[in-house]
């Protein structure tokens, strides 16, 4: 079974960025963690507690979670599938859901259980734990989700979404898709007021400094790899320009 | 002196909108006020406890309050003018403080003393209380803002920034320009999603239920009288389209 805590099981942790370090805190105390990141010296994957392993030994746990950039999931699907024992449990935790599902499908051998996953939260937002956080999750190949919800659920409080590719790529256009528009939007306008504020922009900004330091690779996914995100896009400039258009016609000065 | 607890200052309150009626509930305790709104039956004014007056009964009050739309400003000053009392003080409460403080010095006058308010908060933010929501005060004629900014410190527990027209509404440009055009927009693209949500955009959507509700005049008032909110806008836009365009350029698929 999948994350039983005794024994605790080995997972492999491919990819130790802001989220990567994110996962190893929180599934720290519940595995075994071997993490492997060709871009972290093993010297400072070892100082946070977790034990750096080589990409094969990671691969070679029973869970392994991909939390690499989705713009290179296909190359690490393709470097982990040779060292992947059979009957293993692979995850990523990408911000979008078709493509890296499509990918996972494609890449990994047919013995391998795929889940999908996207937690709703990142380093910012799970500052304060991760109690009532939610996380996304799309089964993808194997039977085994329900019991990924479970210990998300029980271990780390986590809401469990149980959801498909699509169906979750909809939605993130507009909550993600929109979020981090405005924000990056906000951000280019900079300086913007900080004393004569109302409790509404003061929300807007704290939202802001929620995303405003995400690796521009999850706004990229967010915006690129998503398939509906372009429309989301057309329809908020679209409407904001007749907004603007409405304002200018009326304008008494 | 004007806000003196003892005995109560009369007051007389034009206009009972959505905002004149939150200045009579934090008043009401502190004066003895006269509420006069053409739109607004005597009766329906008196069941909230305050007093229904005319207009020449209320304008005739030593402090007069003008909570009627900005654009309906200059009238109302010209219908008010003949009754008002030597000394005493006027202020407004629009969102934009340049052109009521134009209209009020060259309507009023020059023995009537002027306060230009902008409470930057409304009912749906007022909602817990005033304790800690700002106002920005700016002296137009006379010298009594200190004064009127001790007491709303002192008997409201607001935030109190003094500041002129100009200053005012180039922050306000920025701090609700972009609150309410953003929140019209996103408004007008509901249903969004209320189930797969970041803690961000739980973030903007609650600053969007602070403003949907506000009366049209207010969001008129914002992105039309504040003569540098079509600037802001403009930069909105063109850094949006710029985003588009880039990742437009960079799209993989």
């Amino acid at each position: 079974m999948p994350f039983s805590l005794d024994p605790p099981v080995s997972i492999g942790l491919i990819g130790f960025g802001a989220f990567g370090r994110l996962v190893a805190a929180h599934l720290g105390p519940h595995a075994d963690l071997r993490v492997h990141d060709p871009f972290v010296p093993a010297g400072a994957i070892a100082e946070t507690g977790a034990a750096p392993a080589t990409l094969a030994e990671a691969a070679a746990c029973p869970v392994v979670i991909l939390a690499t950039p989705v713009a290179t999931l296909a190359a690490v699907v393709e470097n982990i599938a040779p060292h992947l024992r059979p009957g293993a449990l692979v995850l990523d935790v990408g911000s979008v859901k078709v493509r890296p599902a499509e990918i996972m499908r494609a890449g990994l051998p047919a013995h391998i259980d795929i889940v999908a996953t996207h937690p709703l939260f990142g380093p910012q937002s799970a500052r304060d734990g991760l109690r009532g956080l939610k996380i996304a999750l799309c089964p993808v190949r194997g039977g085994r989700t329900r019991r990924v919800g479970a210990f998300l659920r029980r271990a780390l409080g986590l809401t469990v979404i149980l959801t498909t590719p699509e169906a979750h790529d909809r939605e993130a256009a507009a909550v993600q898709g929109l979020t981090h528009l405005i924000a990056k939007v906000l951000v280019a306008m900079e300086p913007l007021p900080t004393r004569m504020t109302t409790r509404s922009f003061d929300l807007v900004m704290q939202a802001v400094g929620m995303v405003r330091h995400d690796a521009p690779e999850v706004y990229h996914a967010i915006e690129r790899e998503n398939p509906f995100s372009a429309e989301v896009r057309r329809r908020f400039f679209a409407l904001a320009a007749r907004m603007d258009a409405e304002l200018g016609e009326g304008a008494s000065r």
